[in-house]
């Protein structure tokens, strides 16, 4: 065993294992006898991540007897959003935690195969698109001809992912002051016992994070060489895409949808339900939709809504995808790709010993407490279904180690503010305007461009990220709308495209959600940061000194 | 006298114009009698501003005597940011308003000559930056070769800058039912009088809004061609800069060098006080200005501090320029191109039959009601010296506008939020952290980078905009730091250098700046939308459990 944590040999030995390894770059370099750099860190887990079965042994940083002779307030089974929040959570308010994961870095798979790599891949699209748009002007070569490449671009998130997942390990450890066991599966025995490694630890509480994963539609030819959901795309990708053919119509879908597209890849997106009308997204306004789903066509993604598909078809890799339209017709298209979006599920079999109640989607059953049916067992994260979101997994797991740690803490994950990327960011928080004017009898709306105006020479909004696209083809610069109820002037919701406002959606969807609301005069009192990308502040001033409120 | 309010007359001649200049594109075309659309107002201001002499009608949209036969409330001298702002205000009160501006469009120099083409060139600079990054990887050409034009990007200001002043033109007439005067200058008579265009109008009282411009250094040679200020470059560059000389520090001199650069245009910044030490910026953390510093010096900028400019060489046109360094010592530059950067004043001229108190630095007093001495007569923006920024302009005109309507308004302009762009959006809003230790004892921070970490291979922050910066060289991808009392728990200042969290600044500072004020806990309590820009929620939840706070 090598505790990382106790320095007297597991540091010599993981030290020995970094040399063989060529030691980490820049000069990231530890004492003999210091704790592992974020460098080092990542030499290691990259080696573990390339080369499993040579590196079978656990990565252990568990308290010895003497320095900690606790027993242990929660295991955390999953190292990933909710169970490393939960563990640190429980750590600072005192108690001991010890947090299990199969794969040798905490975090789990947002920075391995999730919101990291979308992130990377939705800036490669935007950049893509800007590219391509601005294709001889200014400093822009031609593009034409230069199709960028999925696969080097996967290939680049590969090589650097070790990084954020040292940055994991080190500050949990050294920052954190967790306990835990990475490389290693957990057995679940009962309620209070878990098996890793060969030894047994007992806990008087056990909080289940171990998140879910694409549910691949029951069609002929899914397992076909050449289909790919997020996960697998990492893993598997080895060869250039030519032509791809989404299957499903989630955010996952449109995400990756439009960055295939971006690298000039042709995409169509095969989807049940129209796009951006799925029960997981909720609030989505009607304009918004329209402008988000104008703008992926504009890119030359096509879209085919009420679609089902019948078959992917192959011979050992796959070449083309069958499905019925809406229309009943029965329609191919040849492909080399196939990525599947259709949303997740949990795998729950590691939790068959418990007993656990589980509801007819799949997931397990809790409740705001996040206390499963098991008593002392608590569930977080993707595990208790939609919203799959970083804020639920994170305040689940959060949420379960205070109450493990006496408090009464419940929340509520049905209301909250959401984004997507196409090759915009696309964010929202609070209603519709249709879902407010359902509700209040007297809603105006500020909206850029407005209704009236030709968006073609509109030349806002314009700000970060959308100023090149103002000056060259303005309806490509962006949308955004607020809605408020005009009686008492409270800020209802908030919508926009573009670039460089999600952070704030977090602010304002905090502001707009407390009981007393935001009206529309404190609003217009904040001091802006011109030219601020949603321009609801200085929107709200040009109208906040009416009476009667009307539209901007 | 055109008067496009009134279709009578007015608007068939606009049209008439309008139609000899081609008609605008896209399909933007009103019908006869209908109000001008945006692509109309941005045919005729293109127009106008391209060829002053031959247009020097104004353009005037005043209600006759049937339709509004009441005494003007204020007339607004100058319809930029302050003059526009107010007018809307107090036209959306009930008031009645007239607003004059030289310009034959209202916006002021914002969409002219300030933040907007600043905002583009800051763009264009984070593109070029990114482009020379990650030359000859993925997608990117190589770029040695290949320098970008800043004469090509001016052009394409120039060329775009009619629809965001066309927006401003529709907006005012058609949403905000203001009344102006454009393409006319004003001739102050007395405290109620004005005159422009041969006529007099009268009102209870004047709100003074027209701004500030560069005060060139008096140093031989600052009048040679080739010495540009930001106003100038954008009407005046006509040949292709090969070496830029920085003369100043203020923001505009950060802003512009770093696009400069970013050109491939070598760029020496001579200033006087360090770069983000002086008076004008306030609450500047250390950490976040060596960042700052350290990452234009990274681009290749050269930063000459205690520098004294001397002359301005050439013969008609700029060959160099003379300082004296800190040493004492004179040193030469040869340069085809100076950029003056040393700050701005107000021209008071025009007020002169008014007999304002004006301060040492030249000007304007008023009271935190913008009441200028002399009774009836309120100053805005500008006029009132620092802060030149977008929020103090609007806001002091839109106070000016709330007292002469009768609300007893009064506007703190001392404490605000702040940004520059580099290549990269700096953003910070309340204390600095040595200023917070200066005030509390107990101070704790989070940051990224933390300190004891090697930023070459500390892969975050990185979020929108900064991701292929930390898949490929770390330290590129930003900086961050909350402040916090570790006693009260409350945020006390928030710190940021990167992409897309510009936007939420505002909504912090509001928070932050709450009689109550912003806690750690309820930071942590957010919904974040991952990967957010700055971190700080999820930060903060990973402290919040802590009884006491430390470091992370």
């Amino acid at each position: 065993m090598i505790n990382v944590r106790n320095p007297a040999d597991g540091f010599r030995s993981l030290r020995a294992r970094i040399d063989a390894l060529g030691g980490p770059g820049h000069g990231d370099r530890g004492e003999d006898g210091a704790p592992l750099t974020v460098g080092e860190w990542a030499l290691l887990i990259d080696d573990i991540v390339a080369h499993p079965e040579a590196n079978t042994e656990p990565l252990w940083n568990v308290a010895a007897p003497e320095e900690d002779d606790r027993e242990y307030d929660a295991i955390f089974v999953g190292g990933g959003a909710a169970g490393r929040f939960g563990s640190a959570f429980l750590k600072a308010r005192g108690g001991r935690q010890l947090t299990i994961d199969a794969w040798p870095f905490l975090g789990g798979s947002c920075p391995h195969q999730a919101c990291v790599p979308h992130h990377l891949f939705s800036e490669c699209a935007r950049e893509l698109d800007l590219a391509r748009h601005m294709q001889g002007r200014l400093w822009y070569p031609p593009f034409d001809d230069k199709r960028a490449s999925i696969l080097e671009i996967v290939e680049l998130f590969r090589a650097g992912r070790g990084y954020p997942h040292a940055i994991m390990n080190w500050q949990s450890k050294e920052q954190l002051d967790m306990e835990f066991i990475l490389n290693a599966r957990a057995t679940i025995i009962d309620a209070h016992t878990v098996e890793v490694a060969g030894q047994r630890f007992t806990a008087r509480n056990l909080v289940l994070c171990t998140g879910a994963r694409t549910i691949f539609p029951e069609i002929p030819g899914i397992g076909l060489r050449g289909v790919f959901d997020f996960a697998s795309l990492i893993e598997d990708l080895d060869y250039e895409p030519n032509r791809c053919v989404i299957i499903g119509g989630s955010k996952v879908a449109l995400e990756y949808g439009s960055f295939f597209q971006a690298t000039g890849c042709q995409v169509t997106i095969l989807t049940r339900s129209p796009l951006m009308r799925t029960a997981s997204l909720h609030h989505i306004d009607d304009g918004m939709r329209d402008y988000v789903i104008a703008m992926m066509r504009d890119r030359g993604i096509e879209i085919v809504e009420g679609a089902e598909p019948i078959e992917v078809l192959g011979n050992g890799k796959v070449s083309g995808v069958t499905y019925r339209d809406a229309d009943g017709q029965v329609r191919q298209i040849d492909t080399d790709f196939v990525f599947v979006g259709t949303g997740e599920r949990p795998n729950l079999d590691l939790y068959a010993p418990l007993g656990l109640d589980i509801d007819e989607r799949g997931f397990v059953v809790a409740d705001s407490h996040m206390r499963t049916s098991v008593p002392g067992v608590y569930a977080t994260g993707d595990l208790l279904g939609p919203p799959m979101e970083m804020f639920k997994a994170r305040k689940t797991g959060v949420g379960a180690a205070r109450n493990i740690m006496g408090e009464d803490y419940e929340f509520d994950f049905t209301q909250y503010p959401d984004f997507l990327h196409t090759t915009y960011e696309v964010t929202w928080c609070g209603l519709s305007e249709a879902e407010a004017r359902e509700r209040h009898p007297n809603v105006i709306k500020i909206q850029m461009p407005p209704d009236d105006a030709d968006p073609e020479t509109f030349a806002l909004p314009a700000a970060e990220g959308s100023m090149i696209y103002a000056f060259t083809r303005p309806i490509l610069s962006g949308w955004l709308k607020l809605v408020i109820d005009a009686d008492s002037r409270k800020i209802l919701g908030a919508h926009h495209v573009g670039f460089g406002a999600k952070d704030a959606f977090q602010y304002i969807d905090y502001l707009i959600r407390r009981p007393e609301g935001f009206t529309i005069d404190q609003m217009a009192e904040l001091n802006e940061l011109f030219l601020n990308p949603e321009h609801f502040i200085q929107l709200s001033r040009l109208r906040a000194g009416q009476a009667s409120l009307v539209n901007l």
